[in-house]
């Protein structure tokens, strides 16, 4: 056998006896694992190197795709699409030039995966599923941040890695990808991977139970773009018709999701059906307020009222969390002046020094992906003779939110909700088991 | 003619000649309106009194009457909804004792009323129309701030006076409404009005302008909780349909709404008509950020990204707009810790010093009704590699907005959305004729 297929076999199966040649090193390996180095681990020589024999290519969708799949179907030539695009201000050729230089990107690293003989299966986001990450050693996304979330939602194994290789830099954050300058040089990436110049990173990731009367434990793939109203109704149906029958309160159940970034849960649009006719009524809550009681580990429950509430990874902690906490120049410019005054001083704060403030504090919104906590952050809470909030935003462990809303769900990193409707009762923690196997390179 | 007929006359039918006694004065109106007192002004000294011959009463739909609404179609009687709402948590009690609060406020109320031998039209907001805003005099709110927001929504004159009276104090804020104290003593309130014991106020709205090719301007209204798929749809698809055939950019149109609290821009739900079958389809936005392009005071276009602009009045300052820039007393802390330390000083700051720049700065965010000015906030801007914000807030008299979002509304006060899509570009202002007359009562 040589030393790649046996690396991959212990990658892989974890099989009950098998012979690895580590270098000069020959180990056997037992059920009880004497003798094996654990190939996950970072030790001080650095890593023995990464060689998977089969990955698997998921691609994000394009604009342009998109807006052509959004027009095909009206019948559109594509010379009437690009008018109406142009009718709207929006540029058809600047679009082409987008999807041609996802393109590109996406053959490059493939390209680059096949001259190494490694299989490759290169699939659409559409196409992605389970069987997919069961065949693939590890999975490269080739898109944005979206797409990396995507990609993660699927992989349920904390020894399966997940490679994110931006492919539109000019328009894409990418802070879930790799460093920018891999995107046109992915056999540099793929090298220091083999060579074991890398570091193995876990990012943690929440898990959620979800307990109560009349609870619907169906996802609702937010990125389904067609999604056809009756499958959605017909979900929330059955659930609907089942807790009508037991009666009882059911749970605490695990939701097939562990989140990357973050579990939001606030009002939102919901469909329900009416009882009678079947016939779908729809409740836009487009900005309602959301209510709900909420303990934080473990400790009293609070009644609030907010635009939600987000409780987010350390990885998430620069996502949406972020944005939600953020304080702009502005802000922190009126607040320390205001200090200064009610304080007597007469300092004059310049804007660099603003600046310098305001950097600081929005840093210390972020944390290490590799941290086993969750921030927890009240998006605009409503604080008036009703309602209170005793703490905005902070570290837990574990975060338990009881809804007393009409119409709300959980969305977990934008990507796919859960009902979450008057009674229902959500718990988030953190297990170390859910954590996703990326890569930093060095 | 008696005095009160001759005043209402005067004060509804604007007639070309009649004569007003008025105290000791006599007045002869004509068109040229020659020494008429301006009913509706605030002199110094006083009011000459309102006292309206018809007045409609809106009152809200209370949680309870949802409820039961709600159950009512499974077939389930009270008291399976009942043993329901234990099962989630709440008390079904609780519910009927809010609902038997309010009713009997309105009840109070429309008793106060008759008793001055006004004619009262009491309506449910469901029943509330433009007709019933042209037989009324005045027209009276009984609910929270939600219910004054519905009936300011179809008043387009500004001489029709709105007043609100909060019908639940403990669990509503009403700051629309007239201070707590009159729900229980209405009459006390109606003698200050007839006895011109009050100002009258002018709360200034926003009005939106819309252009672009495929606009829709069919309002969703936003409460119609019943609202069926295929009235949605079909709306839409009309819409859809006549672009494609004109093929031209049209517009602007003045959209039929004032907002009284705020504009709010940003991705939302959408649904979407499939062309070729007719089947709705819906692509869920629960958080995708907001792409958009924003002109302030006709200053330069900038490209942005965040969760959406919410443009509001002095009214709405007290609302969402307030939620949106309010600072915890968590962030203020921590920014003068920050920046105290940055200037190299050594001051502590007591929690009673960090609370008042908190409220110092919370209150700077609210302004004056009657000043024709509005205020725009970015909400969660995202500024990154990509994207910049160069103003988070700030007064202005005009706001234009272009659509890059894929599925995008304008929200006027919580109740009425429009659909705003790539390419669509909408103006904000205000105009003194779109004003809503209320009363302050001294």
């Amino acid at each position: 056998m040589t030393y790649r297929k046996l690396f991959n076999y212990v990658c892989v199966a974890r099989p009950a006896v098998s012979v690895l040649k580590w270098k000069d090193n020959v180990f056997l390996s037992v059920p009880l694992v004497l003798g094996v180095r654990n190939v996950f681990t970072n030790s001080s020589e650095g890593n023995a190197g990464f060689k998977p024999a089969k990955v698997a290519v998921v691609t994000k969708t394009t604009r342009c795709e998109f807006e052509q799949q959004r027009y095909r179907y009206s019948g559109l030539s594509e010379q009437d699409l690009k008018q109406l695009l142009a009718m709207k201000g929006s540029s058809y050729s600047g679009l082409l030039e987008r999807h041609s230089i996802h393109t590109k990107n996406v053959e490059h690293i493939v390209d680059s995966l096949r001259k190494e003989g490694i299989e490759v299966r290169l699939v659409k986001r559409g196409e992605y599923n389970e069987e997919i990450v069961q065949w693939a050693d590890a999975i490269v996304s080739a898109g944005g941040d979206g797409t990396m979330l995507l990609v993660a939602s699927k992989v349920m194994d904390r020894f399966k890695p997940v490679v994110g290789v931006n492919t539109d830099p000019e328009r894409s954050e990418g802070h879930l990808c790799l460093p920018v300058r891999y995107t046109s040089s992915f056999p540099e990436a793929l090298q220091k991977l083999q060579r074991g110049e890398f570091r193995w990173q876990w990012r943690h990731r929440s898990r959620i139970y979800l307990e109560g009367t009349g609870i619907n434990l169906t996802p609702v793939d937010l990125h389904e773009q067609q999604m056809s109203l009756e499958q959605h109704s017909k979900a929330h149906r059955i659930s609907m018709n089942s807790s009508h029958k037991s009666g009882e309160t059911s749970g605490p159940h695990l939701l097939p999701v562990r989140a990357l970034n973050e579990v939001f849960i606030g009002e939102s649009l919901s469909s329900r059906a009416n009882y009678k006719s079947y016939k779908p009524r729809f409740t836009f809550s487009l900005h309602r307020a959301s209510y709900y009681e909420i303990s934080v580990d473990d400790g009293p429950w609070e009644k609030q009222k907010s635009s939600g509430v987000n409780v987010c990874t350390g990885t998430g902690s620069k996502a949406w969390s972020c944005n939600i906490n953020k304080l702009a120049f502005q802000a922190v410019e009126d607040v320390l002046k205001m200090g200064n005054k009610l304080a007597g001083l007469n300092l004059t704060l310049d804007k660099e020094q603003i600046e310098k403030v305001t950097e600081e504090y929005n840093e210390s919104l972020v944390f290490n992906p590799e941290e086993p906590k969750m921030l927890f952050s009240v998006r605009e809470p409503i604080v008036n003779r009703v309602f209170s909030s005793s703490r905005q935003r902070g570290f837990t462990t574990k975060v338990c939110v009881r809804s007393r809303c009409w119409d709300a769900c959980m969305v977990v990193d934008g990507g796919t909700s859960f009902e979450f409707n008057d009674g229902a009762l959500a718990t988030v923690q953190m297990n170390e088991d859910d954590a996703l196997l990326t890569v930093v390179l060095e």
